[in-house]
């Protein structure tokens, strides 16, 4: 038998992260939970179950087998933070956001469901994101738990994600006259809104694994380059990219006027600095050596995937 | 000097909170935060800043006074609680939910700013309730921290306030006929929607106080029938008050037929109810004697105030 290739290794990640949600979203009210509603309860399954890559679980898990931590808790943090995504994305595509009506081929929460019920699922989402990085299933030790609670509210919050979002919706013209951003505000920007998460992920797995501060630095500075690297190639996509195959409206951020590195360095200039990020991806993971070939992979992958 | 009334009391804790939330909501980024959106910063202070009675906040400060817990770290618990609360507060007035122009005398956050801000203020206030349970001055021993945050996750999320808001629309008639709820299940809707922070609250203190498992029950079922009556009063203020007084618009309950047990029961069976629930009240504090007079007070204050 050969070893597995890393589309094995990501579809693993995917069909476990599957599992676990669809067991995190039962119907089953916990301890603390007075009544979980069906209403909420399906909108929240609708957001999260039945696809997507789990990118974020997998980084979680990938940078957690570098510091020797345990799998299952790594796959339980990993979902907390899936979660967290499909409440951003629930939040960005109702009709005040971006109005989008797809997601991943299939209608988004507020379409499928409401406006009302979205607002609330995302919200939940993001509750529950927390609920379960506080169970004693993540790591025995709560010093552990605490730093991923911590360092996930700062990824996703004011100064993170939601931070990203409000700066993007203003680089649309949304609240004053519409100017050209800077290099370095996009730069910025992107860093908030789709970086920060992915930086996590892999600042995740040195959490759980109670690396030292070299090692946590170097893993770090990994997950900045491919949080960068990702968005580049998500915008390079939405440029390049057709419907059928991203499962929803390419050339999208150029109508909408979005800010983006495509945008102000031009293709070809964005795909010489995918380049110079996944260089930066594997300067930063020399000190691992060959056990650092899986994220070397994930580098790739996300540069060169077609949805 | 006389001893301080419960009236100075609730007010210390109230200046006290504001200075804190006020601190929380600088605009200087913390570490793991990139940058603070001067809008979405604006936002949040409107949300959180300028008012309010913090009983919450107050709740936490008394009950871990209760257990001998360090005052500051309740205070700065309490402050993650009263930015949850403000969070709900914010997405509960959007058009899509309540549809509320106006909040304590002010505009909402989508007036005075816009949806898709007032979507991102609340998210952003959710994500740093968590952040700051997470932080060391909350309390030295993180177990103590990790409770709090699984609590607060349980109480506020799918299974406590959001899907009590949930409910509460599903009663409303938006989403299949509309039909007149049983006492049982308005009871079950209001200690989800409002009840459950509230127990949270004097489960806090316990928590941070390390209290044993019989302290820890007895206080919070003092928390669930304040949590109750805390709700028939304010439905009650609905029906008897005037909008100046409160500060938002009177008798809005009953125009949008929302599911109250001052209808299911009338205005003197809810009165008989709410003196009901202050003998539980004070039965489950009878352990503590004395040192529990200012929650005993607060309980009265609860069902005695007008706004």
């Amino acid at each position: 038998m050969s070893s597995p290739t890393f589309a094995d290794r990501l579809n693993a990640v995917a069909t476990e992260t599957e599992t676990l949600l669809a067991r995190l979203l039962g119907d089953a009210p916990l301890q603390g939970e007075t009544a979980r509603p069906d209403r909420l309860t399906a909108a929240m399954r609708h957001a999260a179950l039945g696809g997507g890559k789990r990118l974020r679980p997998f980084l979680v898990v990938e940078s957690a087998a570098l510091f020797g931590a345990r799998r299952d808790g790594a796959l339980l943090a990993g979902s907390a933070l899936e979660l967290l995504h499909c409440y951003s994305l629930v939040h960005d595509d109702l009709p005040a956001m971006d109005n989008d009506d797809l997601r991943r081929g299939r209608p988004t929460v507020h379409k499928a469901f409401d406006e009302a019920t979205a607002i609330l699922a995302g919200d939940a989402l993001l509750t529950l994101a927390f609920d379960i990085l506080a169970r004693d299933d993540v790591h025995a030790d709560a010093q552990v738990r605490i730093a991923l609670v911590r360092e996930l509210a700062r990824a996703a919050g004011l100064g993170g994600m939601a931070g990203g979002q409000m700066l993007d919706l203003a680089a649309e013209g949304r609240f004053a006259d519409k100017r050209a951003l800077s290099e370095t505000e996009i730069v910025t920007l992107q860093a908030m809104k789709t970086g920060a998460l992915i930086r996590f992920a892999c600042r995740a797995g040195a959490i759980l694994g109670q690396a030292d501060s070299t090692a946590s630095t170097a893993v770090a500075r990994y997950g900045a380059a491919i949080g960068e690297a990702f968005q580049i190639a998500d915008d390079l996509l939405d440029v390049e990219g057709d419907a059928a195959t991203l499962g929803k409206a390419a050339g999208k951020d150029a109508d909408a006027g979005k800010a983006t590195l495509v945008a102000a360095l031009g293709v070809s200039g964005a795909r010489r600095k995918l380049d110079r990020l996944i260089a930066e991806a594997d300067s930063a993971l020399a000190p691992f050596g060959a056990k650092a070939d899986t994220l070397r992979a994930a580098a790739r992958f996300i540069v060169e995937r077609r949805n």
